[in-house]
């Protein structure tokens, strides 16, 4: 059996990633793929124990080393117990923010050297790579303006300064230009439909089926 | 205003750590020292609900690689929150267990190699060591036997092989071997009295106050 394919799904707030997950889990399995639809952080049962200590609190609870090794915690969990598994036996995972997000949110963002962030997904993850992800890139103020309006919205994170969030944008998008083979960058100002429409193309292009 | 010392507590279950760590507190307040006493994991708010995370479910629930994560984690929220400004304030600080016992259970217990967890203390902690570590040794029966006598000893760790137990005393072995400036070595058979004296002995030989 052919090992399944990992898709993650990259952004800022707002960008549309867990709309476009949900669409893409459907478009694959339509295609009679098995596909799993996860998240980070969480995706597993412990990663959930511990997502809720990271989200919870005031925005100042935790520094940013400190979230770095929590959310690599709960990375590992939800790698070996989920993850790794699912590819194993030959079915897909899209996972809506994965280690990318840590080097945007507390490399880029927080300013935590990338070098060491690095030295931790090593240890985490080992010397594996997503497959293909998706980058949905938009201004941060538009981002912002649809998280705002969609429920749920008060997240920690979400609170900080658009200063914050334009230095997290442009990490993004150097990471992408520094990877354009696992990369792929897709304007997420257009309208849904086309997105979506995008997304499927990309995902046939680079991984070769048939949407 | 000097900095404060810092004295960490290491060795097996059962050897006296938690004991020694209070009677040291006591002995040195006795002479006008402020000391703040503390144990890992915890210590801080946030790093003993990250505590409750590793100490309670089963054995299995998190592999070696989340728990060393969770455990530094931990320890980054105890040192930048208290340690610290513990030290910094000229205040010594007495911890039941640090980062020796992560490479004990995680490294030398658990089988991780050592160099990626000396890499997650740069990360956590920086170069700052302990200014002295008193490691109380004793063989595994013994201290197992003391531990079973103790309330509250249905711990996750203690419920694992001896083997296991034997690999972790002779890490500590190893590393206090390797650094006889910053460790002390007890021998933890003693009767109680003859072990604080001793304890009393070192600190006083180590870092020069008159016990
Ligand atoms: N291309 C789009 N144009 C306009 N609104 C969008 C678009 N994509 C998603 N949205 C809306 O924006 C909000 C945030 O989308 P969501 O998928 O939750 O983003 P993210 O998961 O990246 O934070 C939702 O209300 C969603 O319906
Ligand atoms: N030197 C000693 N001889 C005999 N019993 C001891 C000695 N030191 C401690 N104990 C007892 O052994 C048990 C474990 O001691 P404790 O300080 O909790 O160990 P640790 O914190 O290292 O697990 C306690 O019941 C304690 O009273
Ligand atoms: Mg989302
Ligand atoms: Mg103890």
């Amino acid at each position: 059996m052919a090992r399944g394919k990992f898709i993650t799904l990259e952004g800022g707030e707002g960008a549309g990633k867990s709309t476009q997950c949900t669409a893409l889990a459907a478009v694959l399995r339509d295609q009679g793929l098995e596909v799993l639809e996860t998240r980070e952080p969480g995706g597993s049962p412990g990663a959930e124990e511990i997502r809720e200590l990271l989200v919870h609190g005031s925005a100042g609870r935790w520094d940013a080393q400190t979230e770095a090794l929590l959310v690599f915690a709960a990375r590992r969990d939800h790698f070996v117990t989920r993850i790794e598994p699912t590819l194993s036996r030959g079915a897909w995972v899209i996972c809506d923010r994965f280690a990318d997000s840590t080097y945007a949110y507390q490399g880029y963002g927080r300013e935590l050297p990338l070098e060491p962030l690095r030295a931790l997904y090593r240890f985490t993850i080992g010397e594996r790579q997503p497959d293909l992800t998706l980058l949905f890139d938009l201004p941060v103020e538009i981002g912002l303006a649809r998280a705002a309006g969609r429920r749920g919205a008060a997240e920690r994170f979400e609170s900080l300064t658009s200063v914050f969030h334009e230095r997290v944008r442009q990490g993004f998008l150097a990471m992408a230009a520094a990877e354009p083979q696992r990369f792929a960058h897709i304007d997420a100002t257009q309208p849904l439909e086309d997105v979506t429409l995008e997304v499927r193309r990309s995902v046939a292009a680079r991984l070769g089926v048939p949407l």
